[in-house]
């Protein structure tokens, strides 16, 4: 039986661009990718199985994808699939990620973050899998104490979120899991800002609603669905006021996945291992704007308003652990990182209803 | 429909002992008892529809207790105690508490504790129950930072175990969830040590297996049924080496919760608010072993062996909050849990299982 990755929340932003890399590295069939999503955040047409984003990387690679539409904390449902796949390791991606919602609706984000990671990691359990890659992020780190951000930083200390506490809580309960029992090999992933598009502009960033981050509330301005671009504070003790954070093309972001599998062919690697994700370089948002004007030709008309609660300064990530563990390093550029959201954007102005 | 008092692990030691104490304080039928429990920790006897503890406390107080054998984590279950009773407020008891074990089945824990807690608090609102009491635990500060620890002293930092971890995520969630919506009001009471055992000695602790705590640990010595006690460390910096901890008597304890409830009654109150219950004082393992010796008349013999991971060496509670909020004083003394204690053990040397 052809040993299968299990991709949960596999149709969302990362999880998309991770499957579509992991099949595009595949020459043969080495392995089979099996999604799991519930749909809250993804789009499906009308009489489809599959949601958009899986459909297009069928067709951009070449390859089939089985996709279950399930919620994690269905362990029922959820043991049915490792029963009918031979799954070999997991990339926990399904989440729900929006920060001001979490404030709005904590309980809800507790439940399905905090007790989708349960369920699903007692449902490895059962089946004998150990192998995890979990969708972790630097909002972890709280206000930063030093930068760049390192692993060693301390966690959990005055988070401001429910989301950004659940991933937290998480990753300690992965870590004492990992104490429990020696079996499990846990990779974090500590996710900077992801952003971008796959290169072919066919599957990108797809929010619901007015977008959280900067990078789709910018390619929606560029593409007239908004009017102006809301900057949250110009008083931040940073070169031009505005918060610097650290972007990360979303296929650079994936082939991090990538490289994070191959840890576990090492002989002796177990246990639980967080890792940042990120560039190492900051840029601020005015940065940002102008990237884009550039890439896009667009004008991006913004104004600034007050800060927004709970966001920080600036943060960046250390980028030597995730060189020296997964010999891995981002390579795109601010360039592309605006020229494929722009691709992505423009061609799908809407998004996935578009397409 | 008289209002109920619905209260979660009502069959374990804190809980039962809080049922006894409102039962005791009614005078007339101002509200029922409504008691769930999954008997994970207590016994019941071949035959009986409810656990020993709860059938000792009808006869006691010569009033009924509604009892339900239920998960929490059992939402549909959990509805229908809402839909049965007229739920006016929860004491939430009901968790897993033995450190080592958490340490050994974190996943089981993390999975009861949160998972039970988000549960009830979910049905909770699906019913308009707001008032919720939780029992916390002074493991929630960690190391001390200072001493007496009070409410104001930080959270959440180099927690060892993932039983104390539990108690520090379910408070950050009722935080959260309070914060979300101005509805709730949540008293989460931060115990220090818990001891003794109703006066009457026909209820009491009755740990499964090797206790974890000190007190039926010596009680158990006393009794016969454990040969020494292991004290875990006689090298930290405190007056004879040994830990030094807040003991408080579990009747203190229980009134605690009455007074507790009342403050839902003020006008204005509402949000999260912990406040510690403890006395104040700290004694260390070697005063309690002496107290404990001059109680019972027995002898306690015990060995020093090292210390045990995640100890800490001292830990008092700061009493201000509790007096001010609460009008509530732990008045039991030193000889008073221990004489408690003993009374108990020695009628019950094998707990409820031979009452």
């Amino acid at each position: 039986m052809t040993p299968a990755i299990l991709v949960t929340g596999g149709a969302g932003y990362v999880g998309s661009h991770t499957v579509t890399t992991l099949l595009e590295r595949q020459s043969g069939q080495e392995f089979e990718i099996v999604v799991v999503d519930n749909l809250s955040n993804a789009y499906r047409s009308e009489g489809q199985k599959k949601p958009e984003s899986l459909r297009i990387i069928e067709e951009i690679t070449n390859k089939t994808i089985h996709f279950y539409e399930l919620d994690i904390r269905d362990a029922d449902a959820l043991s049915k699939v490792f029963e009918t796949h031979n799954v070999e390791c997991v990339i926990h991606f399904a989440a729900l990620k929006a920060v001001g919602e979490s404030v709005e609706k904590p309980l809800e984000y507790y439940q399905a973050n905090i007790g989708g990671t349960c369920t699903l990691m007692e449902t490895m359990r059962k089946y004998g899998v150990f192998k995890l890659i979990y969708s972790s992020s630097c909002t972890v780190y709280g206000e930063p104490e030093r930068l760049p951000l390192d692993e060693g930083h301390p966690t959990g200390r005055g988070l401001t979120s429910p989301y950004g506490k659940s991933k937290y809580f998480c990753e300690e309960i992965m870590k004492d899991l990992s104490i429990s029992d020696k079996k499990w090999k846990i990779i974090s992933l500590r996710y900077f800002n992801p952003v971008g598009a796959h290169r072919s502009g066919r599957i990108g960033e797809d929010p619901a609603g007015i977008p959280n981050n900067l990078m789709p509330f910018i390619a929606q301005v560029a593409v007239g669905r908004l009017s102006e671009l809301k900057v949250f504070g110009n008083d931040y003790p940073t070169p031009d006021g505005t918060g610097v954070r650290d972007y990360i093309h979303v296929e650079d972001l994936a082939e991090g996945h990538v490289k994070a599998m191959k840890l576990f062919q090492q002989p002796g690697f177990s246990g639980f291992h967080a890792i940042n994700l990120g560039t190492g370089t900051g840029y601020s948002v005015l940065e940002m704007v102008a990237a884009f004007k550039a890439a896009s030709g667009k004008d991006i008309p913004y104004r600034i308003i007050g800060r927004r609660a709970g966001d920080i300064a600036t943060n960046y990530s250390d980028v030597a652990l995730s060189h020296k563990l997964l010999g891995w390093r981002a390579v795109k550029t601010l360039e592309d990182m605006c020229a494929d959201t722009w691709r992505w954007q423009s061609k799908n102005p809407n998004g996935f209803k578009t397409s």
